[in-house]
């Protein structure tokens, strides 16, 4: 049991509760009779907020989990069965839904090498060599993730870019934003820009992440892609019967930016963990910090010592590389003692 | 919005609420750091709740809603690629799910037509001509609700026969039980009497509809196909991260029988609701009225008439019969004013 | 061995060998290199006849087997993952195709009981109930056989009515046309007649059935369908590398309407059979004989003692049912001395 | 036409014809009726000659075509549905085969960057650290190819370790054998030696480019794998319905060691064409020569020059990589004309 043995978790955002405003929403929906399947009032508030957020045209569909977030959203955007999808072969959709990608959706994943999580025009164009040749998958979607998997963020601009390449060559942009709040927070930009403006066709729009107990969004940017969305979700197994009390954590998130607030915190925390191990001889910090995660090499030995009480994932055992991650409730004062205690144990370790 | 145009939602007991005590176990287990993924203590609570009502070998697997409760079910019961599910016409897999049966697992369902929704061993017994013929599928598991779709229930004694004769024919046997509570407290049995004592395989338990506000389980009932279904939940996209939040729910539900009382309420509501309208020139109860629903046919004219006032769905429109649903808070004086409504309405159009 | 037990086999259509000029045809590619996927000239000239035989629309792609035509057909007809087929209880893609459609192509099929394996306009509309509802599954595609499963043809009106009402509804309709030439040989009529002309849209057209050694076609009928034909073909394993061999028996077939020649003589063989048990006692023939098949009901005794002797298919055991099948190589003499056994053996049997 | 333009084809070894007693095989089977879907003699006679060659317990499926074959020895093989495959990044079955393993199979693919095509057993035991990681895919099946799509041969003892390597860790393994004549032919070996000895499951076999018209086989050398198999070939969409036309050509392959000659003389053809070109300066034989196909980096210039003149494949265009390949029947003359032209062309493009 996490609480007794360790004093705090590092090791992902989703090991945080719920944010209090989130239990009160989900509490106040819970007013008698409503419509199931989201034909109630608290849905339709979340679709209103949803597109102040991301633009009139946002069509909103909530769902259940991140990797439900991400299947729906691909299997909205694909047609044609011999289609591929181009990603970063760190991407969540790649590496972390257990082949959910091959067999819910029966699709091949193109997986692309990248220094640091980001995909860039170039790897798209390098991998459109095998157009026209029928023995070939032909891409159809581009999937980047915004927090990437290793913690860096995608600026705008970058955004942008990528969906021009997609769009220039008839393909499609989705985005993975199980962190899209922190990186908006990071970047200090509005949902809006990193997507809608951006171009981004379809994005998954994360929840638990930030502050939910459970429940994430779809959200569609292309019109044309409206229609299917409400059958793949319920044929995707992502359909909430008694949908208000998803739809009102997320509107409780979406209330005075509580979502910015929560991200702003969480990132505070990492930068926090970050500078203060920042210098230490024998750790190195993997990737750019940019988000509420540090990847760090660590000597071998500090590894298992500091996993006896705090619990953090390795992510490279042969690279003896570390993540940590901080939550929207993360507290100063614990973050202090953890760089304390890496400190002590880095040093013994090294050298 | 169902609020503020209609008195009281007849439609399904999925437009009911949560139970107060399912939102006080979410709130309650909103204490800071817990690991994901269901190594928390809330879900290792569930887990022995469960031991102690479906018996030692009951392995549980929380899922996030019906659909997915079934599919996740169904695919770790199912082995080879061409093997098959027998099931009533009827079925909520055949009818409600969008094809996720198809689409997910890539099964074909052999569907047996039923007067009451109940399947029979001889309906078993007469699917299994194709035995060892390469060009047809083969029939692997027989897939039952308990209440059935059309509000019927199965006796623990019928339930038994079913898995003899799948035992005995080599298939196993799946039991959507997304209303099994009330089944139990229509037959005034254990949820164990009808399942782990009747031979069950692997079971879809209902949280939703007895008053969680999102929730389900699955129970597998055989220790040799424990091992996949955490593979499996995740790329059926039925993990949640922060599972305490559901665990929880469906612990609230388990504790002092609170599931018993809830479904015995809507059961009687339901008898209110039948027993009110029994006998009434023009309207005919069309299946045993065994749980919280009761399917009627009504003169043309009342359908609408009722509709505009009330929700609820037409189950068959070419015969006129609608599904009337009651939930865990229906208050009866509620059911009395439906009560008299229907009888005028079907005076007024019968005749 | 078939050879040395049996006289004749009157089990299928696909009992018989290879016309000789089939052979020939094969025989005649072997001249060296040629481009390999269908980039030679035989699938050139295929190409070209086909046209001449189903119109200038017409795209052809070569293939491999009854069931890959059909999986290829419908899979270029599809496209929303949610979308359903409409066909006959007895269609081949429901029966005897070892849930291709469902593991395949992920589809729900939506099955429609008929009394002589025949669609009407009727079965068609009476399964849009559920357009627009998410939780069902939309129907994309109508399917027919022609010639049917229990060996009866649509006339070319009936199969454009099933055309008009399948696009007034916005569907496509395919004919699995295993045995087309069969029903064209039936009907009197064109391959055209029963296909272009009446609106079909996609269709498998049989080779085997008709005196090939091995090889079918899809022929596509709608523009906007075509190109994603070579792509899906590759994908389900439909690509003959040397696909000359496979192109040259079909051309054989188109040669001098060899096709026509084929199905009339199989056609007269099943007539002169059928007509030799008319009137039998104890001996009913089930489904007009319209092909190149006849069903009839048999005493029980009489089927082990026809089947020691002669290879066909007992179609329905509960019934006593029986399927003979010619071919176009069947010998009059071989058909009236199985006649003289059948009377024989039906007279003993029978009272 | 090739016949027309080009003098030779290099392209494929699927360019060429079919060895005229693989036609004759074809013309012998065509004696009248036999029983359909392999219970034929022909078929049998095969069933013997591949247990002579490939041991006893050797069962044989004759398949279509070589992704057919492939498709139905990976579900052969696959059991649970978040099983994965691990294969060479260049594996045939993960770039040549439109996704049929994602859309068929389901099936995600883990590929291994290789220098020369070969995977090593340290590939295999690198890819298992996610096992029993819910979130990942859990591999299942090794497959390589023999010949790799590079041209080189695994030695007997090298798939020996793989097959050891697999088998320590709960692993099968597949063989691609497409071309796996041409590798016993270079080695020297049998065909059992680099299969059932070496400890191979299941192994596709190569007929169309040993110079089969279309034919090739699925052997399962696995007694616990063999009963699925008819049910998965014709799900696969690789049963022919005539199969003795199918069975008659690989027979005629496996009579006095056609097969072998076969490849032998392709592999001579190649080794004389790499002899001829070898030490020419501006061009570099990329791959070891162990088959029948020779990769080669040529000077820009060159290549659309040859093109004009022969059919061949341009490997990869970034690096001027081509592929040559020879067949059963490439004649010396025609490799040396090919010769001289290659090194007049190379000489006019290289510096």
């Amino acid at each position: 049991m996490i609480e007794e043995v360790y004093s705090k978790s590092f090791a992902s955002d989703n090991h945080a509760g719920a944010h209090p405003a989130v239990i009160e929403a989900m509490s106040a929906a819970n007013t008698g009779d409503a419509p199931a399947y989201g034909d109630d009032r608290w849905t339709g508030a979340l679709d209103e907020r949803m597109r102040a957020e991301f633009g009139e045209n946002a069509a909103t569909l909530v769902v259940l989990n991140g990797t439900g977030a991400n299947m729906l959203s691909l299997s909205i955007m694909l047609g044609r069965r011999y289609e591929a999808i181009i990603c970063p072969e760190t991407a969540h959709i790649a590496t972390h839904e257990t082949g959910a990608s091959e067999r819910v959706l029966g699709v091949k994943l193109v997986t692309v090498p990248t220094p640091d999580g980001k995909l860039t025009p170039s790897d798209i164009t390098a991998r459109l060599g095998g157009r026209g040749n029928i023995s070939e998958v032909q891409p159809r979607v581009v999937s980047i993730s915004e927090v990437t998997e290793l913690g860096t963020c995608y600026t705008p601009e970058e955004i942008a870019a990528l969906a021009a390449t997609a769009h220039d060559n008839g393909l499609l942009l989705h985005v993975d934003g199980a962190r899209l709040a922190n990186a908006a927070a990071f970047l200090g930009c509005s949902l809006r820009a990193l997507t809608t403006d951006a171009g981004v066709d379809v994005l998954s729009f994360g929840g638990s992440k930030n502050g939910a107990a459970l429940g994430e969004a779809v959200v569609v940017l292309r019109p044309d892609l409206v229609e299917a969305g409400p059958y793949l979700r319920r044929q995707t197994l992502q359909l909430a019967s008694k949908m208000r009390f998803v739809s009102a954590q997320l509107s409780a998130l979406l209330t005075d930016d509580l979502w910015r607030r929560n991200a702003e915190h969480a990132n505070a925390m990492t930068r926090r963990l970050a500078d203060g191990v920042a210098g230490l001889p024998g750790l190195d910090v993997t990737w750019a910090v940019e988000s509420n995660a540090v990847f760090a090499a660590l000597p071998a030995g500090a590894i298992p010592e500091l996993q006896s009480r705090y619990l953090f994932h390795v992510w490279d055992a042969s690279r003896g590389i570390v993540r940590w991650m901080t939550a929207f409730d993360t507290a100063p004062e614990d973050v202090d003692i953890f760089i304390a205690d890496i400190r002590q144990s880095v040093k013994r370790h090294s050298g």
